[in-house]
């Protein structure tokens, strides 16, 4: 499951352990706590891991989508809430060069590296309160969005709208700090509890033209309908994180005390099952990551069918990682026995945090899509889901 | 599911419909607070149900153990941390007629009924730190007790402990208020937070002969031996309770304000499945509570082989209810989306609650003796486990 | 589960159990064989037990509707394709009650006793290519039916077709040995090898108006609407008499030659796991029989909702008790290992039986419906299959 | 899942489809039939795969045993009685390879290579009723061996009997033809009906020294230690191809036959949850069939600690693929409804299959040993099974 990421670049596998250790460190408490993780956020800035997707000849560490899938699972398995805000941060990057030129690419990517900015979410498809409104030179954005992951303490957002005059949806790049932007520290879930995945008010935001990403625009070519199996992708690797973590603890414990529970055949087949649901989403996953890899680097070579099996790819890493993480955030306390269920130890999180994240768009579609595939060989049209 | 209970008592509809009430109302915040109920279980004294179990011609409801178990699944529906307290308080009055004399049984209930006395847990087989030393008219108590469900702010507790001289399990029934015990407010579990299931510790606490209950003593005659029958009946009826009080929510949100999740054929097949365990759940506990009350009623009649067969009637009952209520816990978020898992609404407090409940002991076990049932035609010999 | 029918009327338990054993100690060969158990329906005519649901003024046993399911059941853990012929003579029968005035219904009754009749299925309104044409005094019948169970060897049928003026459905009660009906042996299913559910020709067969059931007629009234409860009543216990004749089976085996097995934990927790989903599947059961025949005793007092709810009642009977027969059908080998394998043991025809029988309609269908009534508080509207 | 096999030899493409046409054109027949397939063994022969496994200087195919593992994966999702005589034939090849001498190793496969030999087995070391008796230069075998697959029309079989002087296990290679040896044809599953897995029964039969696999003989080494592993891995492979090859015939019916079935949401997710199972267990096989290729090679290198993460990871693939094919060998019929039921298209004989042949060794002792690896991080000791 150790396996380093792919790309051509180099990630610090020093400062990424050192990020690892200090998430865990002071995970338990957070949780419990909520609210924006400041001090962590600024840890993860410091560790240079925010250009981790950057090309090197742009100051990045030119590691691959792929490659960073992989560094989500590992932060995932101590802290899943910062595992997402990270993961986000760079699928907004890889928005601007999906969606947008390769000039607004570069330009984000330069001064991502530069200035260490975090990116934020606002693009909620399902969502339609926000509308981008006004002439060219005019533009302006007026509501609100939900479920904006990583809004807080950003420094740019991915918003997207519906345009007034095409009813269509536009996706645009804009500073978090620019005047009309509210975000608001209004979420309040049960799990994923320093995601700040509240809302975000727009209030006249004005929108220059180099900030919308129109070429080709939010799913406007089999490329660029890449981006949903990115995001489908991240899903999938915190829930494996997850699943990892929570089993990894087990171990830990079972390691450190061993008891009666130790040997009874009945907790160990319990844990045999639970570990292999887990394993079974780890290969999913790792088919994913190269496919998505395989995907992205073939460019506008990229045929639909192609983009589909890529999706589908994408959508058994995420289903069976979405099983795998309830199932062991569910069943480690068989594993552990009552002593385990106390508040200060917070083996719940686990639990909380899958039961929070595995609602984002429900699985039985994703099983239906499968199903379409083995039954009558078709691949899912592309779609913010699919 | 709303039969009414079968004893020759009577209970007050009203009384127990306004003490659900109350305990609605406060349950989410209750649940957030953790800590002892005191203002709750107030309520409960108010009401009058500590005597429900209670013999008419001693001032009590007359109402069977069958009965005061569907009381409990019904109360669990709304607090399952007060239903369990509420059940246990019964568990201890039931104890002292299985293990003890008709006397001190008598004794024990009108006490009860006259002082609206609250019986709290301080018996666990499975925790022997606690020892019973000194001669008759000099026996003291020494040691610890965990896991001791509603303790706190009670009038009587049911200790277990090991007799120095015979090695032997002893029970005694005694005034919590006694010299010498320390009720700990030490319950620090994420779920049935309010059950006050901590630690009670006993400093050379004077234990008098007629607080022993030694007639036939624990475990020591065919009808004394239903006792950890009831107890698992108990667990199933919070089980049960919770699965119900979940799935009623789930339907209380929809009709409130239906959405498209209303008409998913995906979402409904789900709630179908998960209706017809907790259904399934429920006419195992019917049964469970009938056959009990039959068991109860044979009194020493009871053969050994009736009391297996009851004790694998309870265990269908613990084992569907415990599957029930971690299912629905875990799948009412299906039926309710993402926008049901907010801290404030509190919806996790029903997986939390019977994951934690449910570890009492393992299912498996439970498991193994239906399949020497139908495999090998054999019954549980009786322990306090089965 | 060994209740003893609760009718008015009397089953004559010594011929019940003289009918079983017959079918016991052939039922394995007449699987491998299929086709048509002529000797068997013999000795089902001979057992009285065609008189089960007629009513004890014509000269029938008086039993419940209830009742006859609990037969079909029994028969059913034996010989689970000569109980499916047998219930649905007795469906027959209550069709003509149901949808018939009570005229035909009697007339159909005392024509039974007094000829000792047995009654076949060719009533499929998914098969919609027989048709009713003619004038009154002139109609008959052309076209095919499949799926017609019980029709070889019958005397009487039960036919649908699709009226040619109205393009409605009528139903009709008419002789096999009619001319221009042609009961074809072609039934060639892996399981449920001896239910003759093979195809039926009618070529230009007179129905006088007398034959036509159309007082109410077909789900002509909230009471008619009872005849798909019935009808899917029957399959939940043809698949509750499968599980629980292969469990049975099990442990005649384990009883007999007890071996490593007998006492392996695994084991032993996998049989009882089983043996819950059937003891669940059998609660369940009982329930809709007793509420069946409450809602055929109420007649044409039984209101749509009460309809509705009994509708539901079986639906849950009728889903556990087909996961229940495909799991034990599945798991029984688990429990007795690869020695159990044989085809002249045969035990393998518990699953194939199951496997076609259970596919009759699709659960997740019922599985929506029963989540209508949790989440939406409905009752399925009256059809064929609901 | 097509992936060729990557061993340094060839396999002749065009051979194997072939094979596979020629024996799925006969495979509903022959399973009804049961029997030896000597027309089709013969087929076998033909084809020159009985030396895929031979090193090409000795005139073999020189593909790896993890190529072997996907041509049996192929060959049985068309015929899985066939799959598992020929993986069984490679399995005692490699029996020779690890249990005995370079020399021995070599004349088996040279002489393999020359006379198109087939192999049986009548190694089964849980059947301790053969035993090797008399001195050096006399030695004989008495008695019995059950479950000898291939064994019928095979020209070699591999033995095992415990020696009489030391009661351990001592592994022969023998001609079948040798005096005294008779091979019954009394195998009677009602699946995997070609295997021929009958009794062999040995009267006084001699056995030459060169005959012994003694260098380092059964479980000798870590390295010889691989044989059950192998063993395992051709289990999981042959249950793979079961499920595969039902959800592709599930596939073939809906392309060719499209109905309202195949757009219905609940038969699509339940096919996709069928797929990502096979899929699954597809990911576990790959990943088995590189690792025991690594084995394999490493030779005496090997660890202790290799072969049992080695282990492991085979069990995964049995696992998950025993999983698989009963799953989808019972689900195919929803995918399909109930005019796939018929005895003619013989779909059952994928459920018959999976079910006769997952029996082999109870899956519950793998999952205990993935339990143990993963909650204690010990692997599992070698043994014939583990």
């Amino acid at each position: 499951m150790d396996e380093s990421p792919r790309g051509e670049g180099t990630l610090s596998e020093r400062a990424l352990q050192h990020l690892l250790s200090a998430l865990a460190e002071t995970a338990i408490p957070r949780d419990l706590a909520g609210g924006s993780a400041r001090a962590e956020r600024k840890l993860i800035r410091a560790s240079g891991l925010l250009a981790l997707s950057i090309d090197p000849s742009l100051g990045g560490l030119g590691v691959s989508f792929g490659g960073v899938l992989d560094v989500v699972r590992r932060i995932a398995a101590v802290d899943s809430s910062l595992a997402h805000v990270f993961a986000f941060h760079h699928l907004m990057l890889a928005t601007t060069r999906l969606f947008g030129s390769a000039e607004q690419a570069t330009r984000a990517e330069r001064e991502t590296v530069e200035g260490k900015l975090f990116w934020g979410n606002a693009l909620n498809p399902k969502d339609t309160r926000l509308v981008l409104s006004g002439a060219v030179g005019a533009r302006r954005l007026h509501g609100e969005k939900s479920f904006c992951s990583g809004a807080v303490d950003s420094d740019r957002l991915i918003v997207s709208a519906i345009d007034a005059h095409t009813q269509k949806l536009v996706v645009a790049a804009i500073p978090t700090a620019r005047r009309g932007v509210t975000v608001q520290e209004d979420w309040d879930a049960f799990g994923q509890r320093q995601t700040d995945s509240g809302t975000v008010a727009f209030d006249g935001v004005a929108v220059e033209e180099a900030a919308l990403l129109r070429t080709p625009g939010p799913l406007g070519s089999v490329r660029a309908s890449l981006r949903p199996c990115l995001a489908q992708a991240i899903l999938a690797h915190v829930y494996l994180g997850l699943a990892e973590g929570a089993l990894g603890e087990a171990q830990r414990r079972h390691l450190r005390e061993p008891s009666a529970r130790s040997e009874d055949p009945f907790v160990l087949a319990r844990a045999g099952k639970l570990s292999l649901a887990v394993d079974g989403a780890g290969l999913f996953a790792e088919r994913a990551r190269r496919e998505l890899d395989r995907g992205l680097a073939a460019g506008d070579a990229l045929t639909a069918r192609e983009r589909g099996e890529i999706a589908l790819s994408v959508a058994r890493a995420k289903v069976s990682a979405s099983d795998a993480a309830l199932a062991v955030g569910q069943g480690i306390f068989e594993l552990l026995g009552p002593r385990a269920t106390t508040r200060r130890d917070g083996l719940d999180r686990f639990w909380r945090n899958a039961r929070v994240h595995t609602l984002h768009d429900p699985l039985d579609h994703k099983l239906r899509e499968l199903g379409e595939r083995v039954l009558l060989d078709r691949v899912p049209t592309p779609s913010f889901y699919a």
